[in-house]
């Protein structure tokens, strides 16, 4: 490994799982190459992340990144305070500095990836990002590197720890989504305000980096459609339980002939689908090649020491110099990228659970199968329960594959018959 | 990527997928890095090879692989004929004639990794080995670069296809293990003579390489403990299952304070382990690091394209001077590894399910598990069921954690109790 200092920018959670690594006794790197990146200096603005790690005499500590981004001793920046702004700045900078850039920072990737890029490339820079995705799950070097001979058809996954545990909670334990996120938030796995993460906005993050490696193209972040978890009730995780379906909440992007496909929302998987069974705060991202298939790669998608994990490894491949060989490599960082269109949700094709609340009375699903009907959408099983209250019953059905434009033309003609009471609800499947 | 040409040695099912994707029109490769690697000749001593794939005459066809060797314009052997020998002696000519090495041959790697390492070391040359192991699935540098910044705790894992074929067949089927085997055959996922796969050799091959990595160790791969599925009773499964446990055919690899435990026998997993659902030919291996976790990466063990995927990969990892620069930083492949030793199987401690067939009369349960607790294992669940005929009945415990050793010396003073008949069948346990 050529000599090579390290700045790490940004100390909280996941920056002090970088010192702790790259300042161990008995470190596994040394171990395996004989050496190790060297801690040179840690900036954070908070005067107080100095305790976090009981940082050595020698390691420059300093509250202004610029100390780190023009100290000539430092080759390679570690980016770990997250968000846009000053994070997107002080990659610029340690870019135009002429320092490798490493990053854990999935929102600015999405929002501003192609601008970093570009910038690294004309730097004559790379940037690494394995810890932006699935935490220490080495998934971007799977897509990018272990597979590259394929042309990849799909990356879908669960991408969001966060919640994949409320999910989990109501799946297992009957929990309504409000106690399991209150749950969550005391354990510390979602922030008081959830939004990011209930939302699916963080998922969209990380797929809008899954899929810019994955089909190399180059796309508005704001494309991407994106539904969360906010709405889901527990009847409906019930039902579908019954249905042999198990729900997540799934960041997808395929490839057809003709477009690509970007989503994120709450989406049925068959029991016996290898997603289903991912639980609590674990990740998962299923990627089909034309050459390798399916392939799967799980674990902790977040959390210090597993993100930790992979801004080290992305540390030494820059050490190394491999991650500038990959960076100049690859097209999808050039910025010349391919546009290929994305799929507007009315274009996609997949199959549907739907539950109506419908008087109980004959006729009803003649009149809801009839509609459906008429817009090509048939049936592949129903459940109807007896009514226990009021009158009212809910109706489920699992559809066969159908286009999204044509099922939500069918759900609003059946909104307007007087047999069904409430709004309907449908979610997405997934085989 | 610099000017490199490839020589395929080996036109079987992979290397016969490897030439169609390098020969592929609409390359993925050039889609992602603007070019692809050359093939420059193909070399298999069967004349009737070359029609597995309609090879344009510019490639050089040959039944001698030292033409493909002495040829100056090759800069990459692909070695994909699998055995010893020649296989051997042809790395090693390649090796010393200047070429970078590129192998899916996990027995050769097995047996003589070390001097194939130390012989490319001296040459200056790499030895790239992603399709030996799992393979579509980019293991190898998931263990080796991803997790790099990791002290891998353990590697275990479904890594054989054709027995975890044999084993789903006769979980979900009910269908006794020479039926599997023949159905195995018929769809051509077992051998012939299966006994490479069958007796857990092929996957004790596939160990040595992913323990060498994972713990940068080196060893005699006939250490490894290895014990195949050929004398499993159905009934065994079936209690397992009502226990809560999957029967799967492990290769394990753990680090303990003193030892590697190294070990290839049919083990039961909890139901609800990531590993217990995965049926059929898939692969699947767990590694825990210990800042990463608990990983597992999942796909298509065997198979023409699956495999070639990953051969291409490590061409590309060549072509882009990568695969050189990790051959060199690795300790593991400086022949000057660790040597830590390797327990005997008499030394793992773990949990055991124990079938015994015993007289159905009082006293006979309280006198088993009298000489357990003599040896200190203690039992954490029991089924009996009612006897159907001669007065024999089985009986099956599930004990908490114990020593092999203690266990062996128990289940022999067993064995002499006159309440006792047949063989007691055990069976390891992972969590």
């Amino acid at each position: 490994m050529k000599t090579f200092n390290v700045g790490v920018v940004g100390m909280g959670t996941v920056g002090a799982g970088v010192v702790k690594i790259l300042l161990g006794k008995n470190s596994p790197l040394k171990e395996k190459l004989g050496c190790i990146p060297l801690l040179k200096g840690v900036a954070d603005r908070n005067p107080g992340a100095k305790n976090r790690v009981d940082l050595p005499s020698e390691i420059l500590y300093t509250d202004d990144a610029k100390v780190l981004l023009h100290n000539p001793d430092i080759q390679v920046i570690a980016e770990l305070i997250g968000g846009v702004h000053p994070a997107k700045e002080i990659i610029m900078q340690a870019l135009e500095s002429g320092k490798d850039v490493v990053t854990a920072n999935k929102m600015l990737l999405a929002l501003h990836g192609s601008e970093l890029f570009k910038k690294a490339r004309q730097c004559g820079k790379s940037i690494s990002f394995e810890a932006s995705v699935g935490g220490g799950i080495p998934v971007i070097a799977a897509v990018r590197d272990g597979l590259i001979a394929n042309r990849i058809d799909s990356i879908f996954g669960i991408v969001n720890g966060t919640t994949n545990y409320i999910l989990t909670k109501m799946t297992k334990e009957n929990v309504k989504y409000s106690d399991a996120l209150a749950e969550a938030q005391r354990m510390g796995y979602a922030e008081k305000d959830p939004s990011m993460d209930v939302d699916g906005i963080d998922s969209s993050h990380k797929l809008a980096i899954l899929a810019r490696i994955g089909f190399g193209t180059d796309f508005d972040y704001k494309q991407i459609y994106c539904e969360g978890i906010s709405t889901i009730d527990l009847s409906d995780i019930r039902y579908a339980h019954e249905l042999g379906y198990t729900l997540k909440l799934l960041a997808v992007a395929k490839r057809t002939e003709d477009y690509i496909e970007l989503r994120v929302h709450p989406t049925l998987l068959p029991n016996d689908h290898p997603l289903s069974t991912v639980n609590g705060v674990f990740n998962a991202i299923c990627i089909h090649g034309d050459a390798v298939g399916e392939t799967m790669l799980y674990g902790k998608g977040a959390g210090q020491m597993p993100t930790a994990s992979a801004v080290v490894a992305d540390l030494v491949d820059v050490g190394l110099g491999r991650a500038d060989i990959t960076f100049r490599a690859m097209k999808t960082f050039s910025g010349n990228c391919e546009c290929i269109p994305i799929a507007d949700i009315l274009q996609i094709q997949t199959r549907y659970y739907l539950r109506f609340t419908v008087v109980d009375k004959p006729g009803v699903l003649a009149k809801i199968s009839g509609i459906l009907g008429n817009y090509h959408i048939s049936i592949a099983s129903v459940i109807q329960h007896e009514s226990k209250e009021n009158g009212n019953v809910p109706l489920i059905m699992m559809t066969h594959s159908a286009e999204e434009g044509n099922l939500q033309k069918a759900l609003a003609e059946i909104k307007r018959l007087d047999v069904i009471k409430d709004s309907t609800r449908f979610l997405r499947v997934e085989e």
